[in-house]
């Protein structure tokens, strides 16, 4: 045991997914909590929970301090963050270090630098990565942002430096568009990141979202697990995710594979990681690493046999990785869907509710990771997800007929309760989907 | 689809389990059901459902007619009769063929021959596998069976030619305790199965069950998809099944897998089936067969990742085998706690009750087999198992951590309701079962 016990510095599946394997660990787990999340099935199943603040996350998940002091004050020698809230924020990972605490996840300064954007992507030319035309560094002027787009050509994405997670990113098809999209990127990226500053990238209007996956330890050792294909987007919104990508080639995955290795290794990154590549006619391009665990990581779970989380903890405790790149074999094909709290018939949005009757799936091959349960009611305050299918089978075609059996078996109700679960079938069916051949314009494109 | 239409003769997560397979298959399915059952699981699973009689196995689930009425009823091509009642019945393979549907398992007469204990003995012997010393067929007078307990020693057993599922068994330790237990073995035989029929083998007190999954298809195909260890038993009804078996040399699992697939193909077996085996100081003997998928099967679908039912399908409607021997390769090692509607204060009685809570645990590398459900009055009419619970892991030692942390999540409750999942969690901690050193007469002398 690496730990005795580790604070949980997240909420939903994602906290429920860690406290799970401490649990497994021997490791004493301490969940926090705002008061809207008083009920969350993250709070019963840990050991100790300490209510951090209010409903908005700003109060309470994205609090620094508040998180801090639960950490001191119930005997916690580690922290995880999960995803989102403060699992990418140089300054937490600094503060915890700052008191006593192991952030599970890189180096503060390793998560500074990829954290920018703009920074990853020269890092990540500067170790041989392949990437799109784009800015050199960020763009701070529109007269700049002019030159450079008549230089990079249309169309054309303008991101924000500290965005992630789809968010921060306008689609510039010609050059009439180009400063109100500008400014229109900057003001959100100020709202959303606190951090105004954006860069340019050519778009690509047919490309596959595929990334890898890497482990590294604080000794040298970095591995990659294979590739996910996360295509199927709404709106920059991860929908489906699989591994492997289907229908790609091998040389290519491996490439891909290589790159990931080297980026880790050109940044001296420590802990699971995921390079995100576009797949488009020309070959692959690096657009960002996700430096912590993603929604999408028990796909690689399901197809290499290994608990990503776990090793996450065992890295951060100073252990070395107790497998080598040729013990790490895949087997079959494996396949996520998200379930969302949405109301399809009113744009997708989020559809809270009491959940009356909640009956996830089971069987051979089916994985369930939801902080769901009768009687929950879903707050308002968070992002929709509701709970993570993951099935698996020896091919893809087995693994999504598999799926659509899972996802008409989940039984969601309760009033004005909506899910995605049909929007997901409706995808499941589709012949572009089936065949492997769709790219992320495939469902905002569809019909 | 090799079926349009199957039938699941059999209630509880068994059909349900089969279900499921269609399902993925795009196989119609039909689910029967007795009065008690009405609300089951498998019932609202199906695509159709008949009621085809009382609560009374005999009246419903056991009887040949009206399973076949209702398969013809409902257009169904083929029956798959999962475990327990019908599925070893050569009669009602037979009857299955005459009415122009397909049987899921053997042959009526493989089915007849090895469901007869006492010639599968003889067969298994005639095929060069190693038995215990016994009886030569069936003991017909107490005079006889004095004869050959002198001959075979003691302790031995008296079995029922007609028993399975660890039923019809009586363990003589002594000269002075054969004479009643032959008597009492034939009566319970005669009550139970309606074959009073009884032969003796000599009994081995620190022995392990291990028996060997195969799968055969009609085209001169054998396969066996290694062991599962089943060694942790109270009065002989498994609790916690495991593969690979853990301790066991790799010269006696292949000895015991080679002896197996010699068996099945001796006998001219088709479909899934298990050979099983007691591993002893001298070696390893043939005990039965059992022509039928088992309770057990999901671990050894976790460690091939292979959908056995899936296979029984495809045999039954004549396809070949898709893999070959070396395509089968394990990985890690699975654990399957049976959740027992039991109450450990009352010596283990069946404990029926309407289950107010139900929530199954989730997360990687666990999967749930249940036909229970929150609001789900527990049928008192038929055998007490509730929920298989697997997880998986790359070794055992964190298979079975992992299983006592879903143990742990798993809420069961309701008035009266009681449940095995304490003394599941017991054993889990028990050094002589996490060391592998526990055979089948563990659970029974422990304390």
């Amino acid at each position: 045991m690496p730990f005795d016990t580790i604070l949980v510095a997240n909420r939903g599946e994602i906290a429920l997914r860690v406290i799970r394997t401490c649990k497994e660990m021997g490791i004493r787990t301490v969940a926090v909590h705002s008061t809207a999340d008083r009920d969350g099935a993250h709070v019963r199943a840990a050991d100790a929970a300490v209510q951090i603040g209010p409903g908005a996350p700003r109060k309470s998940y994205l609090s620094a301090p508040a998180v801090i002091e639960a950490a001191l004050s119930t005997g916690a020698q580690a922290v995880h963050p999960g995803y989102g809230f403060l699992s990418e924020d140089p300054d937490f990972a600094e503060i915890c270090a700052d008191n006593g605490l192991v952030f599970i996840g890189p180096r503060p300064e390793v998560l500074s630098r990829l954290g920018d954007k703009a920074v990853a992507r020269e890092l990540m030319t500067d170790a041989g990565l392949p990437v799109l035309p784009g800015s050199p560094g960020t763009v701070d002027s529109a007269a700049e942002a002019a030159d450079l787009a008549a230089r990079i050509g249309f169309p054309l994405i303008i991101k924000a430096a500290a965005g992630g997670g789809g968010r921060g990113m306008t689609v510039v098809r010609q050059p009439s568009e180009l400063l109100p999209a500008y400014r229109q990127t900057r003001a959100t990226a100020q709202a959303v990141f606190g951090d105004n500053r954006v860069y340019l990238e050519r778009f690509c209007d047919s490309a596959r979202h595929i990334e890898v996956q890497v482990l590294a330890d604080g000794h040298g050792t970095v591995l990659h697990l294979g590739e996910r294909d996360c295509s199927v987007q709404r709106r920059h919104q991860k929908l489906i995710e699989e591994s492997p990508g289907p229908g790609l080639h091998k040389e290519l995955t491996a490439a891909m594979a290589r790159a990931a290795v080297r980026g880790a290794r050109a940044v001296g990154y420590t802990g699971a990681g995921t390079f995100e590549f576009l797949v488009h006619d020309e070959g692959f391009s690096f657009m960002e690493m996700n430096c912590r665990i993603q929604v999408e990581h028990p796909v690689t779970e399901a197809v290499f046999g290994v608990d990503l989380v776990r090793e996450q903890i065992q890295v951060a405790a100073g252990e070395e990785l107790r497998f080598t790149q040729d013990d790490l074999q895949p087997r079959g094909a494996a396949v996520e869907c998200r379930v969302n709290a949405e109301d399809p018939a009113r744009d997708f949005a989020p559809s809270p509710g009491t959940l009356e009757q909640f009956v996830p799936p089971g069987g051979p091959f089916v994985r369930v990771d939801t902080h769901g349960y009768a009687g929950w009611r879903v707050p308002s305050h968070y992002d929709s997800l509701l709970a993570k299918v993951i099935t698996w089978a020896p091919d893809r075609d087995r693994a999504l007929d598999r799926m659509d059996r899972a996802l008409a078996e989940f039984r969601i109700s309760g009033p004005g309760v909506h899910t995605t679960i049909p929007l997901l079938r409706d995808v499941l069916a589709d012949p572009a989907f089936r065949d492997g051949k769709h790219d992320t314009s495939f469902l905002d494109t569809r019909r």
